[in-house]
Formats: structure tokens, C-alpha cells, sequence
């Protein structure tokens, strides 16, 4: 079977599929579109565009903390391992995730709540970097009440985390209590990979 | 805001919610349950759930090859990332991802084709393994005509590759040549975090 090998082919053919199959992203500025864009490349799946949710100054904020050299603050490994490390080098952006330290393994084992909540809650204020949480939402949960109560202070957070217990209120509570810019998908549905995908769609646009 | 914390809670009260909003499940052999469930888990889509394609003897194939400690091998870190660690060292399970390998990055580079397929063409015979692609469809590609010539005999291949250039010809491609048991998502919809997930059902179930 004859199919195409060349990376940047494969990539360029997709990105025009996507453009084609979803006009309203013709409208858009160019840092929603490119991050709409990646999350429905990482989905295969072009009903979720128009679910993508991003705060008015999510794109200037994401980019003014890459160039600052922040760090990208991950909820869970899958996430971190999505992230585009070439990319990051070139611009001097570290990442991080915390969830495999054995303090994290240790306290969530003493206080049986969810390892990613107690990564969020000791991450520090996170002051000038960008969160990234694709998993759990007790993460997002924590991270908004830290925000809230100015302990955390991200200059961004991309919330994308999945599922039917708490995702779709933690989401909420995120874009509800509009502290912080953000970037998110309302719902259920959500993810590590559509949460590095909107991260990698930022550091691309650097 | 109230929210569960408990790790095991959240699980439970999750399996619960997906089993009751997909009355088929309930008529599913255990093994095909649990990997769907999974599957609706990792995306919080329940509309996932009738895609999902498991050939007859993938449940089986899939706890024999993880009974006689096989390695999973993964088409990128992604997956890698979302395989449970714990787990597969209770059951003496390897995990392996070349892509950034330094031999593939330079292969990738004097020919012109994706890493993920370089990582396939130069996997060996895969005896007893089991593949897991949850991304590139050139690497599903590349293990069907390595399965197809004999050269590769991996026991179960989870194949969910995503996107709009090869996605859904790779799969259609993995399941009609029917040399191996499979577990796949047909169409353009895929990713690192469904293929993790259908490996982790099958680890669970260990």
C-alpha cells in the first residue's frame, strides 16, 4: 500500500484537511486557530474545535511567558512526554512534572488523596510559568483555589482534564472565576495529549 | 468548592457512571468490557464506545503475552508515558521506545521519513510482544507489511493512530489483512492516551 512518509508532508496535508473541513477557524486570529488547529490534529476529530474554550489574553500570555523562559508545569508524565523538547530547548523553557517523586508517592499514600491534587499543592507560585494539567481535575481543583487564595500565580493554565468525576465543574470553576488566562475544554472530554497539543500549538507559534 | 480527592473514589464512582450511560457494555465478555471502559475513561467520550474494535482473540492473546512477561513496545513517548509503571513490574513486563533513539533520529534525517516508521522497520521480530501504536500511522503501516512478509510476529498489536493523512487506512489496513490479533479504533480518531488505555485494561486484568 503507497502512503505518505515524509514528516512535514504528512503534517502539511493535515493541516490543510483541517482547515478545510472547519471554516469558522478562517475567522479566527491566528493564535486561536494554530491552537485549535493542534488539538483537533492530536483528536482526529474536527467535532471538537468549536468545544475549545480560550480566554482573550490566553495567547499573548502563553507567549510572553515561552519568551520569558519560564517553566511548563505538567499534572501528569503523559503530558510532560507530549511537550515539544527541541522546541522548548531552543527558547530555554524547562518542564516539569512531579507526580513520580517519592514525597508525592509518600504524602499520597499517608493522606489518600490523588497524587496530581498534592502536586499542585506544593508547585509553589508558579509565579511567570504555565500550568498544563491534561489529566486529573483535584489538580485543576487545587490549582484554582491557590490562584483564588494568591498563592499561585501562573501566567497562564492550559486545563484540559478528562473524565466524569469533576472535570467538567473543575473546568468550570476555571473559566468562571476568570483569575488567570486559560485555555480549556469544557465537558468531559479532555486529556494529556489535547492539553500538550494546545501547549506545543504556543511554543510552535514562538 | 467540594470535590472527591480519593483516587479509588473517583476510579469507582467513574467505571460506575460510563457502565450505566453504556447499557451495551453490560453484555460484553469481561476483557472487551474492560478495554472499552478504559477507552471512555482516558477521552470522557461515551460516543467512543461503539468504535472500538477488538478482534476475537485479542483479550486472550494480549494476557498471555503480558502471563509469559513480554515487552510492550510503543510507536512514541507518549504511550510510554501512560503505560502503568507499577503494574507491569509486578508482572515482569518491559517497556521500550526507540523514537529518540540517536540512530533513528539520523535515519530520519538522511531519508526524509517519520521516526515512528524507522522505529517499526527496526524492531526485530517482535516474537511474543506486544505493539502499541497510539500515534503515527506510517509505524502501523510499516508493522502490517513486516507482519504481512513474516519478518515481525508480535501476539497482540494495539493499533489506534490518529488523524487525517493514514489514520484510518493504516487501521482498516491492520484489521482486513487479519494476521494478528488487534485492537483498534477505525476512522481518524486515535492517540497516545486510547492506546495506553487499552494496554493498561489488559495489565489490570493480570
Amino acid at each position: 500500500m503507497e502512503y505518505e512518509i515524509n514528516p512535514g508532508s504528512i503534517e502539511q496535508e493535515s493541516m490543510a484537511i483541517i482547515e478545510k473541513n472547519i471554516p469558522f477557524l478562517a475567522g479566527l486570529p491566528d493564535g486561536e486557530r494554530n491552537i485549535i488547529k493542534r488539538i483537533v490534529h492530536t483528536t482526529g476529530d474536527f467535532d471538537i474545535a468549536p468545544l475549545v474554550k480560550i480566554h482573550p489574553r490566553a495567547v499573548a500570555a502563553g507567549l510572553a511567558a515561552l519568551g520569558g523562559g519560564c517553566t511548563i508545569f505538567t499534572d501528569v508524565n503523559m503530558v510532560l512526554a507530549g511537550l515539544n523538547k527541541k522546541k522548548m530547548a531552543a527558547l530555554g523553557v524547562g518542564a516539569t512534572c512531579r507526580i513520580a517523586d517519592q514525597e508525592v508517592v509518600e504524602e499520597a499514600r499517608r493522606t489518600g488523596e490523588t497524587r496530581a491534587r498534592l502536586v499542585m499543592l506544593n508547585a509553589g507560585p508558579l509565579e511567570g510559568d504555565i500550568v498544563v494539567i491534561g489529566n486529573a481535575p483535584t489538580a485543576l481543583f487545587a490549582l484554582c483555589e491557590l490562584i483564588e487564595a494568591g498563592a499561585a500565580r501562573p501566567t497562564l493554565v492550559i486545563g484540559t482534564p478528562v473524565g466524569f468525576v469533576g472535570a467538567r465543574e473543575s473546568k468550570d470553576l476555571l473559566a468562571s472565576m476568570n483569575r488567570v488566562p486559560y485555555i480549556t475544554l469544557p465537558g468531559t472530554r479532555g486529556g494529556s495529549a489535547i492539553a500538550a497539543a494546545a501547549a506545543n500549538a504556543l511554543l510552535y507559534m514562538k
